[in-house]
């Protein structure tokens, strides 16, 4: 089955206590589609400017990934600079060069109406709506968004909510998107705004599913899944794109969806985000084999797992 | 086996966004004895004043734990209060009355000399350590530590590190103490000091225990055990004591100590101290029963297997 990813493609500059890399191919869409590919069939809708090169695309091609709705418009790329210098979970941003993402208008080629899977990357609500409504095949939309369009979006983002089916997100979005410090009461509050599942995803201490009520068939409880424990973490960025990548691309992989394949796509988010961080940029997710990916997978069961 | 915990008792008057109490009964020790209490025999070893009643007493002989190791000194009990209003995840301390706890000095009862498993909860560790050289029958020794002794009393604490088999300390605590960020390298860094395993305590996180090499049988990773996301978390003090007096007692509950009973004891722990966190004080630890207990457990697996 194919996903399509709607999102940013870029290029960073980003200093951690491990290093500094300039202008690197990064954007949400970009560890979306890397992480995803391992799994199925990926599709960006993205834009990008003249400095996008052949060498650029190369990264995508290489893991099968269709770049066909990528929009090559005149301007340059998206551009992000961050630091991770205090903390390795909050990234301090620099600059942000928006470019040819600001008018960014997604337009979804032919060929990619027949998407079964839908990812919206975190863009402004009313395009992911757009999105959604224009893909009339679609039977499961994942979807981010962040602080930004909570605080100036709201209303519009209310109506994407109703529209996505798994929204991923992390820990202080969800307060305040619900607006409620507790954890599991926030996110009840959210899967009342339209989500079947809300995942949260909590950095090095894992990631949480919610359900609503008979979503993905019959359970009682949340479910967690770990993130591993990695040493040297030397460039956290993309690390959540890459954890919906997993997730998504694992479902999307799966002849069913049911709880039990979508605890499992939790455990495969987790494995593909501790790989993401493992470089910088998206240089782990260039050439994993799905060997290596099941290891870690297998790690993390251990990490968890009673006998 | 019997389990023989040396801490403070004391009275608590807690403010949190649920409510407030004054004057419950609290400390480590008590926290610790009750969780404990339903896995194993336990004895306290502790000092209080002349306002400890026959009450309070009762709280302890209701669960059959062993409190004629709880010294009866002139003065008050040790008294402390905090609030938890901007976060549940810290407490900020109002108040902090020493009482006879400012000169305890722990007295281990003839009756005791044979503990087989011992707790040093949070105290000074120069008297962790006296008490670990007086039992010479101990076949695993837990401790707790916090930030005062790691900045005031850095070398006694690395002596008491030498004696301790299994420390259990928070995320903070633990690169304080290993003064590294990465909180795997700060946990090879504790073990480097003295100790087995060490458990590192994520609040609503979970916990992540981290084995030497070869400690407890063979196993190659760290293990995680999740909490349980409550929905109202009425009172988070002595969160910590619970869970490390569910790890404790059931490992003290079993016949062997392999890594498969560690990895059980560390979802015990969860599990104590989401009870612990439900009501205000010791309220919820006082009157469970097994079958909650092993439920809970239950739900905890369930939150984390894959099938």
């Amino acid at each position: 089955m194919s996903i399509l990813v709607v999102g940013s493609v870029g290029f960073d500059s980003i200093t951690t206590p491990s290093g500094r890399v300039e202008n690197v191919l990064g954007g949400a869409a970009t560890y979306f589609a890397l992480a995803a590919s391992y799994f199925s069939e990926v599709r960006v809708v993205a834009v990008v400017g003249e400095d996008f090169t052949a060498q650029h695309e190369s990264v995508f091609h290489k893991r099968g990934v269709d770049i066909r709705g990528i929009e090559h418009a005149a301007g340059k790329t998206f551009r992000w600079g961050g630091q991770y210098l205090d903390s390795l979970n909050e990234a301090k941003t620099n600059f942000t060069e928006l470019n040819v993402f600001e008018k960014f208008a997604p337009r979804i080629p032919a060929d990619y109406k027949d998407s079964n899977f839908l990812f919206l990357a975190n863009i402004d609500p009313t395009l992911q709506s757009a999105v959604r409504l224009e893909l009339s095949q679609v039977r499961l939309t994942g979807g981010d968004t962040m602080n930004f369009w909570i605080e100036r979006t709201k209303q519009e983002l209310e109506e994407t909510l109703k529209l996505i089916d798994v929204l991923l997100i992390n820990d202080s979005e969800t307060k305040m998107l619900a607006i409620e410090s507790s954890l599991p009461r926030a996110a009840r509050k959210v899967l009342a705004k339209g989500p079947q599942a809300l995942v949260i995803k909590h950095g090095e201490y894992g990631a949480t599913i919610f359900f609503r009520d008979g979503a993905f068939g019959v359970g009682r409880h949340p479910f967690r899944a770990p993130a591993l424990p990695i040493e040297e973490v030397k460039d956290p960025t993309g690390a959540g794109d890459s954890f919906a990548g997993g997730f998504m691309g694992y479902i999307a992989s799966q002849p069913e969806l049911n709880r039990e394949v979508v605890k499992r796509a939790l455990f495969y988010g987790g494995v593909m985000g501790s790989f993401a961080v493992e470089q910088f940029g998206t240089e782990r997710l260039q050439g994993l084999s799905r060997e290596e990916i099941d290891g870690r997978f297998e790690i993390f069961r251990e990490l968890t797992h009673l006998a």
